[in-house]
């Protein structure tokens, strides 16, 4: 069986190492084209033609929409990580193809990185480092101390309770706060968590929101003014899942003033702050960039012995699954794949 | 039953809560003299031996050493914070009057205050901050997101796995890291984790060290120059336990050359840095001035329905078993005298 592909730009050394290519070995033969080779495009998508399985993911050049409908030897297409819109066209989705993703596999890392956001904004971590840096210590400032928290009895309220809402419990439960969620899709519920009928009744009754939800016309802006106004002083608005599902202006405005605090690892359009904007030096708020979630530290990509990342586990239980005809796990269909943000 | 607190200074907010005044009630009549008024000492330890039991902690005056010899009505001594050697004499401990401090009920706070380190430090959340601040947003500093990683499959060493690193442990398991641990004093032990015979066993073979130790003459000093220098690139020291546990010039050293990271809520001596001190802006340490274990938000001491804490619990909890005539908790004999710090 041939395995193909083709790099779009510098192959991604936290997807493609050394364990991982060996791992792939005993379903076939894997030919990587990278990136900056002159090829021309009709050539390329012979290759593609030619090949079994396409594996895609960040940095993969895009798959012409002609694979639809002439597919060649095409018979899956295994996307490694999970937005896919920029690389596999609407056509191939309605195709006879299957096209997976990483499903559920960056859930512990997004729950995680929900985590440390968390416990940062509730032990006021940014105001010890801003007090330190301006030659206090203990102390210094009473306010930064009197924001200091725990999450033992904390009300926390989670924004969605799907796959990684359901890790964050995991990960957040021996804290002991008292948790209630809102998420009007969930089919079932999980002990000890208050299930509240509106998003009002969860930002009036919480210290610290935390969003796990997808961004969709329904959620999106559903964070505006008027939720954020229903929290207490100094309460905690947690963002790892997309920046569209809040109303940033309104949040902005309310973090200038000091009233509320935040962990945002996304934000609203492009991800991105301009480089001269005041909101980098508000001691209330720490950005990351999209990036809580790397994974990277003790891992060196060119580590031989680096271990198998969660989204390889799940490549190659999808392929085990196509060489075994069993059906696989996490086919983006065009509900899935409109959805995806 | 008299019931008294003499205050030396202004009597801490945090310990005497409206909530925890309302709890001693059904003991006896509560007597609190506050600080600044003029009594001749002579006139308090009179007040003192007119009293059944004195409770003391943060900011209480000393007791004399004459309440050994003649203790008048004091039966009981109860401490409701740790150290107390500023405050309750040797002669008071080898007489016949019960003392009584904290015991382990601070242990979940020092825990959740290793836990926000360890996982501030894993994720360079510092080194976010800073490059926010410095106008880089998405990528701006590849060393930073090199060196962003995760607990799960990370190789934790714990120095010391008594009743707090007990309670980190239950903290920390859900995030899956593979952990070993140093304590030749622990009697019994814990599945899942692996007990090494040397600190440098344990040095050698982690990817962070988190100190849960006490500090004894064995202790002090015992993280020098040698076990630092056994760490990773990148490696992580969390001490929220006692500053004299490490050589800090040693530790200095490595963090100033920027090769470890450290999070530290305790320092050498004082507990201090010079306001000048360089340290204060290395971005790979957090120095959090002996307050990260602080849980006051969202609790305001003077709200009515403060929550008593584990320390009150613990106190209500011996003075019911004095009034039952039970064994007290956590009784202070000369050797736990003389261990404490």
């Amino acid at each position: 069986m041939k395995l193909l592909h083709i790099a779009h730009r510098e192959t991604s050394p936290r997807l493609w190492t050394n364990t991982f290519r060996e791992a792939l070995k005993p379903f076939g033969e894997l030919e990587i084209i990278p990136a900056g080779i002159d090829i021309p495009e009709v050539k390329l998508i012979e290759r593609m033609q030619a090949a079994d399985i396409l594996l895609t993911g960040w940095g993969a050049m895009p798959v012409p929409a002609i694979i639809a409908t002439e597919p060649g030897n095409v018979k899956y297409i295994c996307h490694l990580t999970g937005e896919m819109r920029r690389t596999i066209p609407l056509e191939i989705i309605r195709s006879k193809i299957p096209v997976t993703n990483w499903g559920n596999s960056p859930a512990f890392e997004v729950a995680e990185g929900a985590m440390v956001l968390l416990l940062a904004l509730c032990k006021n971590l940014r105001g010890f480092i801003v007090e330190k840096e301006n030659g206090f210590w203990h102390n210094g400032s009473p306010a930064a101390v009197a924001q200091t928290g725990t999450l033992r009895g904390l009300k926390i309220g989670l924004y969605g309770l799907g796959f990684i809402g359901r890790c964050f419990l995991d990960l957040i439960r021996p804290f002991r706060p008292v948790i209630s969620a809102f998420d009007p899709y969930a089919l079932d519920w999980l002990e000890g968590i208050e299930r509240v009928g509106s998003l009002e009744e969860l930002f009036k009754n919480s210290h610290a929101i935390v969003i796990h939800a997808g961004l969709t016309d329904e959620t999106r802006n559903s964070v505006n003014a008027k939720l954020l106004g229903l929290m207490p002083d100094h309460g905690i608005l947690i963002n790892t899942a997309r920046g569209g599902i809040v109303d940033q202006d309104a949040l902005f405005a309310e973090l200038k003033t000091g009233r509320l605090r935040a962990g945002l690892d996304v934000l609203a359009g492009d991800d991105q702050l301009p480089a001269d904007h005041p909101g980098r030096r508000w001691p209330n708020v720490i950005f990351t960039s999209h990036q809580i979630s790397n994974a990277l530290w003790p891992i060196h990509p060119e580590d031989p012995d680096a271990p198998l990342l969660s989204l390889h586990e799940m490549c190659l239980g999808n392929l085990q699954r196509f060489v075994d005809g069993q059906p696989l796990q996490f086919i983006i269909d065009e509900k899935r794949y409109a959805l995806m943000s």
